[in-house]
Parts: C-alpha cells; structure tokens; sequence
C-alpha cells in the first residue's frame, strides 16, 4: 500500500506514533517484581483504599493530564471524528512532556452528547491528576467543562478557551504597555463568538478591559439579537458597553484593538479605521484574518497565531505551565486568579527585550513554563484550592 | 504528614508512580514544531480523516493497550474502588512495556453496571490498539468481554481470564509430558469458579483435556444445583463426565490434576486421596490452597503463584507476547487459537530443561514474550484475523 502524502515529511515524522509509556523504576529480579507489582503493590493499594488522596503520592496520576476530545472542532479543520483526532492529542502530550514535564495521555471518545462526555469523563478521573478538554465544538464544550468543574476535584480546563484566553491577556498587557495605555483605555473588538471567543472577552473583561464587542457571523453581540445561544445572551449583557450594533466594519471603527479568533477576513481598509496606534492579533490558523505584513501598516502591534510571523500567540506558552502549576500544589481546580497569574507570569517574561515585535516570549523560551508554574502554584495557594503547600523554591 | 508504612519499600519504590510519557520524536524548533504539531499534524489528521485505518500507522494507538479497570476485584484484596486499583494497573502498564515492549496505560473507571461499564470503554476506543480488562469482579466480567469483543473491531482481552487460563494450560501440558501421560487422559478438578476458574476450564476443554469438574464454595458445579448461575449452567453442561456431586473433598479423590483458583484452603488428606503421580496447581496468592511443601510430598508436579517456590504460574508470561503479537498483525480479535498457540509457545520454551519443578519458564526468560508474540502473530494470519501480514522474521 502505498503510504500518503509520500513527499510530506510530516507523515514519516508520526510514523507509529509520537510517545511512548517508559518505566520509571525497573524490575531487575524476582525482588523487584515483587515490590513493584504483587505482592509489594497489593500493600501499596491497600493503604489507597484507607486514603485514596495518597494516589496523588504514590502513582503517576501526581503528573498526569488527561487530554480529551470528541474530535468536534479539531484545530481549524473542524468536525474530523476521534480517530483523526489522535495525532492532535498525541501532539498535544508531546507538548506537555517537552515543555512542561507533565505526563499527558491522549483519550479521544466517540460521543458527542454532553451527558456522555460528561459523564464518560467523570467516570475515568480516578486515573488521572487534571483533565484538559481539547477541540470539542461550542457552545457542547461551555457546558461539559462547567459540569465537569462542578463534579471533579481535580483541575478540568478547555485548553481552546482558556489557554488561548491567557496568552491574549499576556500579549495585550505587553501590547498596551509598548504603546503606552492602559488596559481601562482600551476599546476591543473580538471576532468569533465560539470557545476562543468567548473565554478571550471573559478573560480580558475580568483582568479590566476598558470595554468590549463580540462580533459573529452576525455582527455584533447584542441584546437585541433575537438569535443568540445562552451563552452569547450572558456575554451580550456584560459587553458591548459603547452600544455598537451591525457589522463588523462598524464595530472596528476607531476600536483600538482587534482580536480575531474566527476564520473571518478583514479587509485593510478595515484596519486602517482603527484608532491610532492600534493592535491587531489576527489568531486565525492557517490563514490570519488580515495579512500580518498589511496589518503593520497601519497598526502598532501584529501578532499573529503562525511561527514565520513576530509575535506568534501559541497555546502551548500557557497549558504547560498551568498544569505543571496546578499539580505541583494538588490544586482542585483552575481558578480566574491562577489564570491571571499565568498570564501576568507569562507577560513578565519578554522582560527587557519588549517592543513593539516582541510582546510575547518565544515558545522555546525555557524560562516561561517554570516561570508560569510557579506564579499559577502561587496563585493556588492564594485562593485556597491548594491541597498541599508550595515545593521548596 | 509521616508516609505510611515507611519501614515498606514497596512505599519508597511507588513514589510518583512507576510509568511516565516520553516523547519519540524531539520538537528542537519551530520547524520540528510545525510538524510534530500544527500544521503539519493537521495534514496527518486530514488523512485519518479520509482513512481511520491509517491511525495503526501514524498514532501511537499501533503499539497501545489500555489496562482497563473498576477496581472491584483488586488482586486478591477483592473490592478497593477505582482510585486504588492505580497502583495495580500502573504496576500491570509497566509489566506489559519491560517483558513485551508493549504500550499500555491504566483507566480506572469509577462505575459498576455492566452496560455503564461496556458504554465508557467502548467510547474510549478511538484511543487504542486493545483493551486489557482486569480486576472486574465476576460473573459482570463475562458479560463486559463478551459484549466488547462483540462491539469493537480491537483485541479485547481479560487478563485474569485467559491470561491465566495460557499459563496454565502451558504448565499442565509440560506436567503431563514430564510425567508421561497425555492430556486426553487426566481428571481434573478446578476449584473456583470465578473469572480465572471458568477461563481454565474452557480452555483446558477446549485442548482436549479428558475430564474437568469445576468446584465452588458450595460443591461440585453440576447441573443438579438449583444456585447456579448462567455462567455456571454452562459450564455444568460441559464438565463433569463423571457425574461427581458433593464437596471438594469427593471430587478430588482420584484426580489427575487440582488447579486451584481461589482462596479455598485444601487439606494435606485431600490432597493425599490424589491418583498416583497427580499434579497440583495452588495458585491461590498470596497463600496457596496447600503449602506446596506439603503438596510435594503426594504429587509428581506442584506450581503456585509464588516466586518463592518452584513452577510460578504467571500472567506476565502470557500478556505482554499476547497483546505484542496481536499488535503487530492488527488483528482484529485475540481468538482462541490465538490463546492456544501462546500456551503451546509457552511450554516449548522449557524445552530440554522440562523437568517436574521445571514445567513452565521463568518470568525473566526474555525468550519467552517474542516467541509467544511469533505464534499469536502466526495464529491470528492462520485464523484470519490479521489486518496485516506477519512482519518479516
């Protein structure tokens, strides 16, 4: 058989696959079986049973993430199926391991009810330290999260709504500072209504955004809309303080700041309405909503979602960390304040070095997971959902 | 907070657990990033999208089992949850990657019905390459098999089942050959009729054994009892030629062989009433049904579950070559030929050093996992089962 896409060295790359299981203790002998399966692991079980917060002590699940799709919304390409979803979650544990030493097993379900996944999630944590949700479509992925988060003790986040959420933040702080505003000052306009959509306007809400419109397929997220979701409903009532109706070229007017994460065009003499000193984060994958080379233009600030570009807004400067954060202190969860922190943390790391092509540090900058883990295991223990108290520095 | 049982270094060994993810493939830049991970793994997911079969060929699902639990029958410790079945099945993932070179990652699911149980892995799928049961309680373990094997078109496999049924049809053969008679020709009396119990007893049935009864802790399974269940019925209809009833000790008098697979205790007398030159197998763990000291005073072959005695009787000689040679063919199912040729490939390990405290090889025979591989392999082409053919030798 011949295989496909013979010429694309992506195909030999994932040729059997990406990870592996390793032991990390080795049976030499009769002794040693006898320690690390029966007898020795039946007294190891045994204590469990007694007190099964020692599971997070003495087996891997102190280090390990579940990463979980229906296989729904699966990066840009959209409804693949769990099966072709597999190489985006081993790619994503891949991730986990090299930047932020956190063990990650794929699981990808073929259900799409939220009850199922619900439950079908719920029903395997005991194997697991945290669970990150992963492409399943909106608005499915809203409700699966926040039932999860109410049922589990152990951190649950959708890494397209919030991992996306804080390295906006990051950048936007960083943006704004090079540009010499606040984030008060700020009007933004955020393009898609969907997971990335939805979490990025929360998040930028809650860190003190100066106001903020939604735009869909529709226009601009407004009340008077008779065709909105719940979701946009509760999202209508919190943004949009400027009262902007109609599309999104109106929306953009003298707006200072464009955060795309639909697959939307923006056309250039869009942008150039903007206000002065504008920043654009056209996030869209493969293909950004405006031409970051066109942007620049007319804008102070690019960033896109793509590595040939400055400023490159990618996910994995945040998952990485976060969990390593969380795990290290047992957090029961992922608060807003340990987002925050991840943020804050992350912004901190372009340091001196910022400027205008610079807001955001390099994905192969090895300070920023340790330096995210740390403020997020700080934050934790803040906001009491710490289950045990900060590593020793 | 003292750890408990510090003196134990069972407690030491566990600690973070026993297995961890690595990366096959390194991410050193962007370059090796946009391959591993977008947008290279998008082009790979495309095409599972078209071809899910492709998936045995570009995911790490090629070379992955999941070690799928409830945690209701833990070892011989019976009923510990979910949580603190982890140890077990990370301790059963480890075993699987040292003696079979196979991937396997350990679920614990925290429900109890059969059709829960069957919906939750059968969602789960998508992610692997085989499903391991284990440490189900019985008679659910029966139905939750039987209706995966029905539903899913990947080996699923209850270990304690038909990785110990392997075993010792491996080690019955070498004690009837050491002892000079033909299976055709021996009595044999299985006491437990658990997951373990009717699993031996199909298969040493179906390998031409000339009689079997299957004793539980009320008697002799025959089809005059009034408490049996389904599972028992069927049994009943196939076993006892004889035409035994009453307890262990009627039943044993004149046996060829006694396999022992439960926590029943088997008097030094009994034992003693045996037909000349009989075989005991008192695998109960960890005290065997009779101390195989005494055992070996009346029978020709004496094997248990101990490494500290002659003959140990262990799944680990059979799991890791049976799912390694399913794997590498795809088949679609582990059959009973398949189980066949692993306890033949078992047995022929010993070879020339066949001798009545030498019937079955040692755990640390690194023969032992390719070879039972090579004929699982071979049977599963044989019985048209393999997806693809048998690699080059």
């Amino acid at each position: 058989m011949p295989l496909p896409h013979e010429d694309d060295p992506a195909f030999p790359l994932h040729k059997g696959g990406k990870i592996e299981i390793r032991p990390t203790v080795r049976i030499r002998d009769r002794e040693g079986l006898a320690l690390a399966y029966t007898p020795g692991v039946g007294r190891v079980s045994a204590a469990l049973a007694l007190d099964p917060g020692l599971a997070d002590e003495y087996t891997w699940r102190s280090n390990l993430v579940a990463v979980v799709t229906d296989g729904s919304a699966v990066l840009g390409l959209g409804d693949l199926g769990p099966t072709a979803a597999l190489p985006v979650m081993e790619g994503k544990a891949l991730l986990f391991k090299e930047f932020g030493g956190v063990d990650a097993v794929p699981i990808c379900l073929d259900c799409r009810e939220v009850d199922d996944l619900v439950e079908t999630i719920a029903r395997m944590a005991p194997s697991f330290g945290g669970i990150n949700l992963e492409d399943i479509s909106a608005p499915r992925c809203f409700e699966v999260e926040r039932r999860l988060i109410e049922r589990l003790d152990i951190p649950v986040f959708h890494d397209d709504q919030h991992g996306t959420a804080v390295v906006v933040l990051a950048a936007l702080q960083n943006a704004a500072l090079v540009t010499g505003r606040a984030l008060g000052d700020l009007r933004v306009v955020v393009s898609g209504a969907g997971a990335a959509g939805v979490a990025v306007s929360n998040m930028l809400l809650n860190a003190g955004i100066g106001d903020l419109a939604v735009v869909d397929s529709r226009g601009v997220v407004e009340a008077g809309r008779g065709d909105l979701t719940d979701v946009k409903v509760d999202l209508a009532s919190r943004t949009n303080k400027a009262g902007l109706s109609g599309s999104i070229t109106d929306a953009m007017r003298g707006a200072d700041v464009f955060v795309g994460v639909s697959a939307g065009r923006v056309p250039d003499e869009v942008v150039a309405s903007m206000a002065p000193r504008s920043i654009v984060f056209a996030l869209a994958n493969p293909e950004p909503e405006v031409h970051p080379e066109v942007a620049r233009r007319h804008a102070a600030v690019v960033a896109t979602g793509r590595s040939d570009f400055p400023n490159q807004i990618n996910n994995v400067l945040a998952f990485p960390g976060i969990f390593r954060g969380a795990l290290a202190v047992r957090a029961t969860a992922i608060t807003e304040g340990m987002k925050l922190a991840a943020a804050q943390a992350l912004a901190g790391c372009v340091g001196q070095s910022l400027e205008p092509d610079h807001v955001i540090p390099s994905v192969f900058d090895p300070w920023v997971a340790i330096s995210v883990a740390q403020e997020v295991a700080r934050a934790a223990v803040a906001e009491g959902v710490a289950r045990r108290p900060l590593p020793l520095p």
